[in-house]
């Protein structure tokens, strides 16, 4: 589970001479340990901190609240990789999670504590308290050495095990596309579309799943991005409805747009134009194309058919994060290799009126893309 | 908004001769703002760092990304409050939250840097990357006091802002209730049951809302926590439902447990037992009750009635977290004050074949516990 990924780490750690490291990003455990836990409800209420994983000369220690336990151990029985849980819950006892956490992380740095040398942290994830005791355990011989997103570059190109998590994923979000197509009419709401999506999609899966990202009606005001709200969809209005699924701590994405009625001519000239304009993104996409020749031929689309050209990216990539490397925006030399897996959503958006984005998901091929998503982005 | 709790936060800071602190746990960040960022989809991708609090000499600065700017700006009127904001997306540059946080954060304080004396930070949420500018940007001048927890016992007492947001959560949990008992039939599952809750749970609030705790079918061998999984709901079955809500910032709780047939004798004989539970917790609540009393009390009834008793507390207080204090469990001396929140849960499980929960939650008043649940709890 996620060897390669601990590899790929463990030699770009010991290439800049780093043999010990702290992760406490929770993309970065993830990536790392292949563990995810629930994020629906914010941190855990009685674990006292965030997982982390220790780094130490090639091997991987993943530190969870015991609550997790049962989540750990696949990774718990890789040979890089070893478990520490804490005790968290507790009815007998004052909850002290966080000092729990702490004398674990004592334990287990104590033993390699004498070494001196650099120590990798994410400075930018770790908690005060957690970075605190690495130092304090570690003494003055050790060297601090910030090394928030180094993991990224190593994220952008997926291997067959995290293939298998975006497409499940994909799918799910599929699922909750079709729910959405069904569930707009006249006189709903917003939230009752996300309902119907996110139901589906967690029926579908057999437990919760996360959801994200845009659920907004042509009228608003802001109509390109938003959550879900009782705005009504009235007669003539479209709906963009952008959907993704976060499921075994890799996600999907995908964006179609809805209307209750026969669209109008305006609505249906915009949703050629953006059609043509995703169509065109995908047939762009092959190792060694420039993100940012593709931003500029896709904004270009849109802007010669006379509309005015989306406030946002033109894609990303997709892993254990919903917006991660390579990104498909103005300024990105990013160059496209096999194996990433990236977004593409170009959209038109007339604010206060209509709008339409349409988005999909795409494996770099060495003969092009493949399309990953599967759901109905035609007109009705 | 949260103009008292503030007040309370500053004499208790004052008390300690802290004049200056750094408030990172999102709880501290809710209760003294009343700015409550969504959590469905764990922390805010490009932030860069959590939601901050600078105090100083009674004045309260938030630090948030641009996307929460629209949420904060009530806060932002009070006459003790500043927002500042840091930008998080855009495509035209590179990501950049955490740069943008920390040039915020230390432009806030470099007005105040060369005062000294003591400064409070809960170190146990705070990045380090946060805690080492401030303490890069006070200087040597400055102590570091850890005030982690030190907002949790004023938080227990609820003033009428914090009841009315309570109130809102309780009668959305309540709706939850009632469709989780409409859904609950032979051959649905636990993610069925669910997904009705939580929909009709967000059609009523008009948006999104976070949603826990529990959903667990009585066969299940670990029978009296879990998030919902396709288990079925099997003849002769019990389910346990505990849902508890997250709107504005502040949560409700409440079990109750349904069955998809006529209940057998033995699920009449435990529902009974523990209906007389909660109502003999609730009877023991009063200002000047002592917890470990009242859960020592409603154990006794279970035992007497010969059965095991429930492995969780009694009971706990709800506010901007869904379990604070006072903790209703065996080692608390805590004592019950007018104006708290307490959910109280009795129990009774037979691991794989059935168990029964009921919770209710009260506002301690001067004389007793008005009940502020009205979910259905009887047996079919």
């Amino acid at each position: 589970m996620h060897q390669e990924q601990r590899q790929r780490a463990h030699r770009a750690l010991k290439a800049r001479g780093i043999a010990r490291a702290l992760f406490a990003h929770p993309h970065s455990v993830t990536w790392l340990t292949g563990f995810a836990p629930p994020i629906q409800l914010g941190p855990h209420l009685f674990a006292g901190g965030p997982p982390l994983v220790w780094y130490e000369d090639g091997h991987f220690t993943l530190f969870v609240v015991d609550a997790h336990t049962a989540d750990t151990t696949a990774f718990d029985s890789q040979p890089d990789g070893t478990v520490v849980t804490h005790p968290g819950y507790t009815y007998e006892q004052p909850l002290a999670g966080t000092d729990h956490l702490v004398a674990s992380l004592r334990q287990v740095l104590a033993i390699s504590g004498q070494a001196g040398g650099a120590v990798g942290i994410e400075e930018r994830s770790v908690p005060l308290v957690a970075s605190a005791t690495l130092l304090d355990t570690l003494q003055a011989k050790s060297t601090v050495v910030p090394i928030d997103g180094w993991l990224e570059p190593l994220r952008t190109v997926k291997n067959g095990e995290e293939l298998a998590k975006l497409r499940e994923n994909f799918a799910l979000a599929d699922i909750g596309q079709a729910a959405a197509r069904r569930a707009v009419q006249t006189g709903g709401r917003e939230i009752d579309v996300w309902t119907e999506a996110h139901s589906a999609i967690q029926q579908a899966a057999g437990r919760r799943v996360p959801l994200g990202n845009d659920c907004v009606v042509g009228h608003r005001d802001l109509n390109f991005t938003g959550w879900p709200l009782d705005y009504q969809i009235t007669s003539g209005d479209s709906i963009i409805v952008d959907l993704g699924t976060g499921l075994h701590g890799y996600w999907s994405d995908g964006c179609a747009t809805y209307f209750p009625d026969a669209p109008t001519s305006e609505q249906i000239a915009l949703h050629r134009t953006v059609t043509d304009a995703l169509e065109l993104a995908i047939s762009l996409v092959r190792p060694g194309a420039i993100a940012q020749e593709i931003d500029q031929k896709v904004r270009q689309l849109i802007s010669d058919a006379g509309y005015p050209t989306y406030p946002h990216h033109t894609g990303h990539g997709i892993g254990v994060s919903s917006h991660e490397g390579p990104r498909i925006v103005p300024y990105s030399q990013d160059v496209l290799e096999e194996g990433m897996v990236i977004m593409l959503e170009p959209g038109i958006y007339l604010p206060g009126e209509t709008g339409v984005r349409l988005e999909d998901g795409v494996l770099v091929r060495s003969d092009g893309a493949e399309v990953l998503t599967e759901h109905d982005k035609r007109l009705p």
